[in-house]
């Protein structure tokens, strides 16, 4: 892969963030402050019109751009580029009040009232014509405006409705799934069960909360749906945008894995052009070190950078000091801002982005942090963290274009962490798929070793070893593929929990891991016990004798083909084996049969990957470290997201902040990074 | 009470369980397999039909029963019996979209949508008529047919309706049992509260959640009601298919006590010819030993046994591993499986029936524990463990039909437990009404007195003793029971919060507990105070002087002719009585007038039972003990259920398992277990 | 002020309760025997007819007054005066059999069924008409008899309706407020976030859970709303009963501030004659200390009291022994019933009354704490304490009438408390606005200062200081207010987030405190920082070195022109100031930035009073003291409510109790008290 700049107009890095004009039009000092402001922050790049409908269209078929036009061109005359948004996120008052089908219905099969925001129904056709009226309207009139930099559709797309237009969108697209022949559907959902049998695509209901929920496979098809219904109402709005400026790329802006599992974005990211996210980290919180918050916001940063690895991500949407929707909202320290920033270049975006630029004075986000503030000056201590971090983008825009080129993958898989989540097993509380993905993808980056974060259907064939932990949702065509990739060399890593079921949340038959897995890895899995948090169990490493305590869960399996790494220590399993491992073909399959901490498997994943040709770093000493790549050069970041000094050492390279050559060591303080430039073969 | 069989075909016990080959017709080689399997594991018995509805009729008014026919007849060549339910447990889709009405309305008034099971109307008189013709077809077909041995009525009967056609009948209800006045309801419903008077029983609704929850005796008779009205229902179920061969006995599976109190048992139980139940303890959990969970398991069994004491019960379903809707789902470990199917026929079972043969694969319940796993072999642990138990309960045959003769009781009251939870008194999370009696049979256990569990309205003229802890409604015919009980020489122990109201939940005038029994103990009670968890108080046992923490409430009485026992050493209550005893007629009546662990009664109990001539078993060392008796024979059962070696001592008999006269000790391991079968006069 | 007896027709104070007779009409013999006891326990006034409606109509338009008009001849004759119910409480069942408008809606949309209490919609007409004609029929026949000392207001006034009776009167109501113009209210509401501008005052809807909570001013003008609405329904009453006997006054039970907010009580207070609440103190809980317990019923007395201060206030319920509704329902010790009478008294109450006189026998009250026990006998421990403090009230009968004469105020305001509560902003589970008003409150108790409470609305320009905890709403109107009150020689005590928003919640621009209270107060704020519970940090107090921990909140401020009294001494904030002074015109004005325990601040407040020029009372060791004053003379109650003995010194005066002048030092012991009277200058 070579340099992939996403915007040919900006030097360097896009930096900016969500702006509210309109909240402002009888403030007209405050838009010219505004402006002056930004360009003291080094903003170069604003984002526009995401709640403007009403604004726009303030009555039905009334049409209002000129305010927006005045903003643009100020903005424009000031350097500042613009990503303009579709308004569908939210609707005017006029249009709820006038077309009540717009409205989502809740799970109980109730209509919402008018309110709030992200909630149409995104199979209602009214509301479909409605927006294409407007979006088209809006690419009218400034699709073609200089300042344009691309698209932004609509906002934080989410949510499911339950009304009557969606069940039947579900009913169509069921039968075109299933050939339009309901045994098929039947088998596929084991619908015998509790004589659930359908007799016709017609008698087939959303899971409503006091509807069908026991069919594990109805409930994950809904979740297959809405996110083909969200895609569709999505290619909608980009096919009514796209034609008045064809070059204009589109993005939508994505939330974070912590909180949003409602659709897969691996699925609705084909449709687009750029993958952008909204990166809300909980700094300085008191449930995990601030090195753990960094490190899952780069493991997001990851998994949307993993979705389009030619070209860099975006950065949307950060919080200026503080969000104002957490359980306890904390500013961030000093430094603080500009180390988020620069760890969202290091993991691959070539924007810094924010929401917002100025705090609205009234309703639920005025206290949303911003650049600034009520008070309305650049005298704050966040306002100067912002323009710090303004300069600093500007020092390394050759960063800019620079593209990853991982040798490691973690699947973290949507559709399996829905089947885990809605599986009637294991522990209610305690499944923590999320939880066991990131824990790896961590503990791989504590060696140094930056894995992409993919689903289990991209292909995975390029990688030297892929880490797929509680891969539970294992369909033939997968346990082909990985079959395949093992037998050609690749060293493939999974856990307890994995090839259970098919595509259909169909038990495999024969014996777990099923699909052909039992062969590759060399196990049966018999039984998975659940640990109730005093029970206790330990692994015994064959290798080195250490033990390793086993939590919450642990199966009870059978060695075929497979080498003992390591056994069960105490209960029915004693001496059991807990980690094999299987030399299938040209490659190597791993199988951990119990849940440890994945601290406790750092020599294991060490191990692992040096056997798979993946160099580790030593001495990383507790910072984070990215790499990026420009054509014949090689961007290490190293940042130091803790509490103390931390020592470097073999450095070689040029220091990107002051162009100086490093010597062979340095210490970085708390919050301090260095960014080294490096030339490669 | 002499030898009572319950299935004349059968030799000994009955071994089965829940089997839904209508879930693989698709796989004919997988029905040959598990009759197969089914016949290693000794299983002599299966349960059939429990969802077959759609595929009995798969569309309205066509039935199809081929299927079925083949499944029995190849069951039977096998020598396999089968207990044949009716299949209005769960609807087919179709029923419900054509008949709306079948489907529940929920406590806000609100209809659900088709799904789950469980969850009919039983006013419909729609539904109903469904029900009769599907349950009419199945008899005239089956119900003749050798394999058959007994009628397994619907499925796990709970829930209640608020549609319209429920209202009414709840309407008709009240009227009859008021006497068409609604000057009585208003006088015992003590409506005049709140304004609350009725003019007409058309004015009367159920006790909506966004309604009338006020009036406790509504909420009570409510209960009342939708108990009346499932047994209606089922007698419907009953009357349709009995009369196609009358000797084939009926039951129900009941549920546990831990998790069903919907409706009450002991009324239900009247309709039935046989009492069976389906028991899920969670073993191995956190909050308690693995012997009190084996005791709460045991309470139920005799609970269950105590309905029908002329008849053995059946054990209709349990686990075979794990359930997977608990909190923690974990597997029983080696030796539990054997050991709780032995518990089950030394409290009195006939049978030892699991949920379910095969695991279906998919929906809900496809990780619930089954003889056959999804690997469909007989090499499992748990497949061992079932063909284990299977070969052991042939060993003992000879216990079937045999029968139990305890003499106490402990009153733990369906209706007692409505009111107490729905009284507005006491502390609102720590009523505990099922736990108290629990604990008190618990602590008679380990005195080796194992009590029946009756209801307040069954006669206990028969015990020696009666332990009713927390007897908070007595009406007035019970209080003259209770006073003839005594006066007749019964010893009768009651504690706090006993006789506070009539059968309407009108609180007795003239001081508590009333209905004459202020008399009968010879105490009145003034007030009862709640504890927080840090308060503190103590009995003070006058008889040796030790002291018993106070938990929970603590009750201000006043002895009237009773004899002071125990009294409070702290707080404003100080030296006055605690726990009384009085004497009246030719028997004694206890009162405890305030919470203790029941460990710290266990000197007390013992000088009860002991005092009222019911021998207690010294030196059981943990072990749980049961006795059944034949003619001229005892089977004594000592279960090890604890973690550690146990030793029994004054043995006498011939051991069971291997026909050898025992010696007089004799070591049980954990998991280990001694029936013992003794002459008696 | 001078004195100002309520009632002329009571000697002293009045001594009472809740009856409910018409739930006894069946028993004559009680309602004889219910005088008997009240007069043994020295009972003077009753409250009547609260929930007698549906005895008063048993069917619409079938009056029955003749009942209710013997009880109180019965009453009279003996020398017990009766305070009159308007009987709105609650509604036959026929009525909203027949007038389902008068059901509420709830905030889903759903309108309710029939059941409970206080739950009609305020805005039907219908219901109006219906509770006029009641009113009037009750007002005919009863205002005149010589028994009835005052009108009683429907009962416990509270909750929100949504039906679309009241969406139309909301509608109104906005259209008056915004003078017809919408977008004087988008502007205020700032709708232009999330594009939520409205078109017309009929798109406006309450603020469904299903529907727009996302517009704070919205929120908050529902609740406005919802108090002129209630006041509205309760003047409506008012007007109707009044004209039968126009001198009769006018009161409507509150209830306390833990558990209530519904309404802004400052506000309906304007529209009542007397105060009157309902006092439910939790004693003997496990979460604070006796003394709490009594402190903050003192703050609601204080509260109540401040509503009207020319004259007492009323204790229209509280419970004889305990409350039945509690998480634990726990008895009042022996001594504690007088002790919680006379702090009543001493607060400001010329009553002491009961829910309830007797319990009644069934529903949800049946073990709500009365006067009379289902036992119907004087001998109970509670009655006793009752008939005590019956005949104690009668010694101290010169009490009645006389006032508080505080010199220092505490603003605790409901409009705050609203906006606190639904700000964004802080941390969710602990903005405590109520309990840091509190907390200041008992901490200038501790010092000998007895505050009013009185609302941000309130004049406060008598008072010579005024302690305004988190005054987060501040008006143009306030902010001037404040400043002309320190700029005359006020001193004015405030804390972080103060001053954020105006009267719409729009954020002031230009700085916090806003309103103009930044040069107030000598100081800008720029960041309020959220504490999770491990964060630290101290506020090192400059006057003597000492240390106080933050907790929960540190703003981060800057100091114009104000003296710096504390500054922090870690994390980011530290040198910078948290507590600062700041003289302004002939006044002072205080600034906390940060969230201490008020114990931590008790020099500092100390320090405020003596500068204010406010007497603090040192040595009083855990004694509560109020004062009240006669026309010449002083009335000081010391109260031990804590569990030891405690000293008192510098004594003199007469003790009220046995008319002897007390010597200089007494100790009293737990429950006891003093009431010393001193003559006065």
């Amino acid at each position: 892969m070579t340099r992939k700049k996403l915007f040919s107009q900006l030097k360097g890095f896009a930096h900016g963030g969500d702006y509210n004009p309109e909240q402002w039009l009888e403030y007209p000092d405050i838009l010219e402050q505004d402006i002056a402001l930004m360009k003291k922050a080094s903003i170069n790049c604003v984002s526009l019109g995401i709640f403007s409908w009403s604004f726009y269209e303030p009555e039905e078929n009334l049409f209002q751009f000129d305010w927006m036009e005045q903003i643009i061109d100020r903005l424009y005359e000031n350097g500042i580029y613009v990503v303009l948004a579709t308004p569908s996120g939210a609707r005017p008052a006029w249009l709820d009040a006038k077309y009540p089908e717009a409205m989502r219905v809740d799970s109980y099969g109730v209509r919402n009232h008018h309110g709030n925001r992200h909630n149409h129904c995104m199979s209602s056709e009214k509301y479909r014509e409605l927006v294409r009226r407007i979006d088209t309207r809006v690419a009218e009139r400034f699709a073609n405006h200089p300042a344009v930099l691309m698209w932004h559709i609509s906002n934080e797309f989410g949510g499911y409705c339950y009304c009557d237009k969606c069940k039947e969108r579900f009913q169509s697209y069921l039968r075109k799934k299933f050939d339009n022949r309901i045994e098929l559907l039947n088998h596929a959902w084991w619908t015998g069960f509790w004589s659930h049998r359908y007799n016709s695509f017609e008698q087939i209901e959303p899971p409503y909360s006091n509807g069908e929920t026991s069919i594990l496979a109805l409930n994950i098809e809904w979740r297959r749906f809405s996110t083909w219904n969200a895609t569709d109402f999505m290619k909608m709005e980009i096919d009514t945008v796209k034609p008045f400026r064809p070059e204009l790329p589109v993005t939508t802006n994505f939330m974070m894995m912590q909180v949003f599992d409602d659709y897969d974005y691996q699925k609705m990211a084909l449709s687009l052009d750029v993958i952008s996210w909204d990166s809300y980290p909980l700094f300085h919180n008191d449930f995990e070190s601030l090195e753990d918050t960094f490190l899952l916001n780069a493991f997001n940063h990851s998994m949307f950078r993993a979705m389009k690895q030619d070209r860099p991500f975006m950065m949307m949407e950060s919080a200026p000091g503080l969000v104002n929707w957490a359980a306890v909202n904390k500013y961030r320290r000093p430094g603080i801002h500009e180390l988020a920033g620069i760890q969202a270049v290091a993991c691959g975006s070539d924007t810094v982005q924010y929401f917002q630029i100025r705090k609205g004075r009234g309703a639920f986000e005025q206290y949303h942090g911003a650049v600034i503030d009520h008070a309305g000056t650049d005298t704050t201590r966040i306002f100067k963290e912002v323009a710090g971090l303004g300069q600093g983008l500007n020092r390394i825009s050759e960063v800019s274009g620079s593209l990853h080129r991982n040798k490691v993958a973690v699947i973290f898989d949507t559709e399996c962490r829905w089947a885990i989540d809605d599986a009637k097993a294991l522990s209610e509380k305690n499944k923590k798929y999320m939880d066991t993905c990131v824990g790896i993808w961590k503990e791989l980056m504590k060696l140094g070793v930056e894995a992409d974060v993919i689903g289990k259907d991209n292909d995975f064939s390029s990688y030297k070893a892929v880490f797929a932990p509680m891969l539970y949702m294992v369909s033939d065509e997968l346990g082909d593929r990985i079959r395949q990739y093992v037998k050609n060399g690749g060293h493939f890593w999974t856990t307890y929990f994995t090839g259970y079921v098919d595509e259909n949340l169909l038990c495999h038959l024969g014996g777990f891991p099923g699909a052909g897995l039992t062969e590759v890895f060399g196990i049966i899995s018999e039984e998975i016990d659940a640990f109730y948090p005093s029970d206790r169990n330990h692994v015994h490493w064959n290798a080195d004798g250490n033990c390793s305590e086993v939590v919450d869960y642990a199966e009870y399996i059978h060695a075929t083909t497979a080498e003992v790494l390591g056994i069960y220590t105490d209960d029915y399993v004693k001496d059991q084996p807990a980690v094999t491992v299987n030399h299938y073909g040209a490659g190597i399959a791993y199988y951990v049969a119990c849940r440890m901490e994945p601290r406790d498997m750092h020599r294991f994943l060490e191990q692992v990957c040096t056997d798979a040709g993946v160099p580790v770093k030593k001495n990383l000493d507790g910072i984070e470290y990215h790499v990026r790549y420009g054509n014949d050069c090689a961007y290490e970041f190293y940042l130091n997201t803790g509490n103390s000094d931390r020592q470097l050492s073999d450095l070689d390279g040029i220091d990107l902040k002051n162009s100086q050559k490093v010597s062979k060591t340095m210490t970085l303080k708390p919050r301090e990074y260095l960014i080294l430039k490096k030339g490669i073969g």
